[in-house]
């Protein structure tokens, strides 16, 4: 994108409303725009992170079997009756009447929809398991959202559920999305740690909550500096295997980990390599058996004749407040430094001299060779602005072109992340940025 | 995806409910189930329809230099009033009131909030035009909602908003969108004419909606043939060429077409190649000049000092309702007929003897050959049921594989559009898929 065509409005100043270093950034650098109390709008750059975001977590959950699908906001107080949650779910829920004085809400959740889907469509055993999800905006009408995108009021969230023929099958899917999870955060740069978690609201008995390690983050945590050593890339676990699931499952769970709400210091006592830190939870998954299946009459033809009741579990992952938590872990004073994985633009090409014939050529070469996806910085601004933007906007690369270098086909190239520049030529810039 | 791990839950009886095809269909086949009046759950093969669509119109808002964005489902009723628009809008709109008592809506379009975002972020002629889209759930509370997703309460739009510092620009940005549709709408298959509109609501002096044939569609319209042999593939047509889009735009708008609310006998009278169809509604297009801008105080810094007015035009493509145009452009008695570019899966294999070893074996190096993408029908069951299900739900290709053909490695492709069926080796039907 040219940035002079571009709706990315960003700012010198702090604005006095953000009080976190993720939300001061997601002003400043353009990414989104609060609209009223709690609720964003996400500018074109911010909105390419939350689709990179997306697409990792998609990928993910279509690696362990999980379908995609996609559910509607709105739903109907009703579902939530048969569950017994609609009086229980409190004032965070945003009740809605309809013309003709029905019943609505806005769903901050999808136990209840999916439960009903699964009664309609699925009949035999032979039809279970089942593990579907899908990446939807939902509310929360949060008393005092705060935070920015941390805590908003509508939000993008992954939710998956599974349907399992009893415990044994709940337990594989529970696994399976553990992994999925951790593949996920990897590829996203983050370090993530599971954490035993109450199961709240959702209720059930085997719950964890994923936290992603990051210096601002809003909760203390500690854990055995085993967790440090794992990978869960490439083909070291296949979560086709019950082995390699159980496997996994007991590498996220043997070793201490625990926030301080749970923090329990003789068990602390004994871990011999200790790390401390700060966390900002990302995920939260439940095992809940047939809490939901079960009131709500979801039966399926049992193997050897009669009915059973599958056994359900949940999957969240906090898609938009991921890019806070993204930028909570990856910032400097100077601004955002986005994984390659998850930034808005691999590279910004800054053009130091809009309108020097020299410089507007190559800056052009360098903008085609990335087929429109990179940004180019064609304003007519100050090379300090310019620079000060770049750094803010925290992509991977810089490519930097003035008058001396665009006579010998010259580029200056930094890497955001760790200050490094050289001047070479623009193939061999685009040649490193590949990779 | 394997059938049998999936939720397509077909239907074998016609929904009583469902006066039209598509919405007949689309239950059939397992798309979509209603959740809540005029509400509907997309299930995963209705998904990817949906997503395929959306990948089409993104791609080709993004080829004419429109920006993709996500601005927020609900929105303040004070920006609403801010345009006036809050108490004229009627019914349709769905009015909540938060915890805290203010008044939100559920956004049936995004004009006010896009005027407001650029109020804030563009400052200066320099930074004009900008044409910005999202691709966003909405919500009409329609009285009565029928049609399945042609006339749905929530539904899925691609709106785009343009801003130009003349009217002679938002003309050029005008055309550029209409290219934009010519070429989405021929992507799916589908045969689209843009006719005068009323401007209606939205307001504005040049509109022009968008019908796509269909045997059995809303409302009649009359064209002239010469729309027939008009093609909005490759280089036909330059986005970026002032001429080109001149052009494009007299081609379209030259010869005679009109629904039967806007036939005019005389002038059609005079056609002398003449067509006559059933056709549907599936976008919209406004130019309004300053209905927005000038009460919402949107002003920029002139070239010359002082400040302009931007133009602004808006520019609507209901892609949920796409959908159900596409089927009732493309179905037979027995089932859907999908385009291949929005098909749900390329093709299905149908293994007719599952634990058949040989059976198997060939249906699951079909299925290895998809990498995932197709549908694998490993159900057990008769194999007239199989075949009935794969005419239903209109994959382009099916590949079935039987005990006999097993033994030499050879399947039955049968193309759904026109019927053919050869029997080939799996390596040639992957071939000839392929294309």
């Amino acid at each position: 994108m040219r940035l002079s065509r571009s709706l990315i409005p960003t700012l010198k100043e702090t604005p006095s409303e953000a009080q976190i270093a993720s939300h001061r950034l997601m002003l400043r650098a353009g990414l989104v725009r609060q609209t009223s109390s709690g609720i964003y709008a996400w500018l074109p750059a911010g909105w390419k992170v939350l689709q990179n975001i997306s697409r990792i977590v998609t990928e993910e959950q279509e690696a362990v079997g999980c379908q995609a699908m996609l559910m509607p906001t709105i739903q109907s107080a009703d579902l939530w009756r048969q569950s017994g949650r609609y009086d229980a779910y409190g004032p965070e829920m945003l009740r809605i009447t309809d013309r003709h004085q029905r019943e609505l809400l806005y769903g901050p959740t999808n136990e209840e929809m999916l439960t009903d889907l699964v009664r309609q469509g699925v009949k035999s055993y032979r039809d279970l398991p089942q593990m579907l999800f899908h990446i939807q905006w939902k509310f929360r009408d949060e008393v005092r959202p705060r935070f920015g995108v941390m805590r908003g009021r509508e939000f993008l969230m992954k939710d998956a559920y599974s349907f399992d023929l009893d415990y044994a099958g709940a337990v594989v899917s529970y696994r399976r999305q553990m992994l999925a999870y951790m593949r996920s955060f990897q590829r996203m740069g983050l370090k993530a740690i599971p954490m035993v978690a109450d199961t709240g609201p959702i209720g059930g008995n085997l719950s964890h909550e994923f936290i992603v390690l990051a210096p601002t983050g809003e909760s203390q945590v500690y854990f055995d500096a085993a967790f440090e050593k794992l990978d869960f890339g490439g083909d070291t676990y296949n979560a086709f295997s019950d082995a390699d699931l159980e496997r996994c499952y007991s590498d996220l769970t043997t070793h201490y980990a625990a926030t301080d709400e749970k923090h329990d210091e003789a068990a602390w006592a004994k871990v011999a390599d200790k790390r401390e830190g700060r966390g900002i939870e990302v995920g939260h998954i439940f095992y809940f058996g047939t809490k939901y299946s079960d009131p709500m009459g979801l039966r399926v033809a049992a193997q050897g004749g009669g009915d059973l009741i599958p056994h359900m579990g949940s999957y969240g992952v906090g898609v938009s407040r991921l890019v806070g938590a993204l930028i909570e872990a990856f910032h400097d004073e100077a601004g955002i430094i986005w994984p390659d994985s998850v930034a808005p633009f691999p590279a910004v090409i800054v053009n130091l001299k809009p309108g020097d014939a020299g410089c507007d050529e190559l800056s052009e070469k360098a903008y085609a060779a990335f087929k429109g996806q990179a940004l180019y910085d064609d304003r007519e601004e100050r090379a300090g602005a310019k620079f000060a933007d770049a750094d803010l906007m925290g992509h991977p690369w810089q490519i930097v072109i003035g008058p001396r270098g665009a006579k010998t086909g010259t580029v200056e190239l930094k890497r955001r992340a760790t200050g490094e520049k050289v001047e070479v030529s623009l193939e061999d810039a685009l040649a490193k940025i590949a990779g």
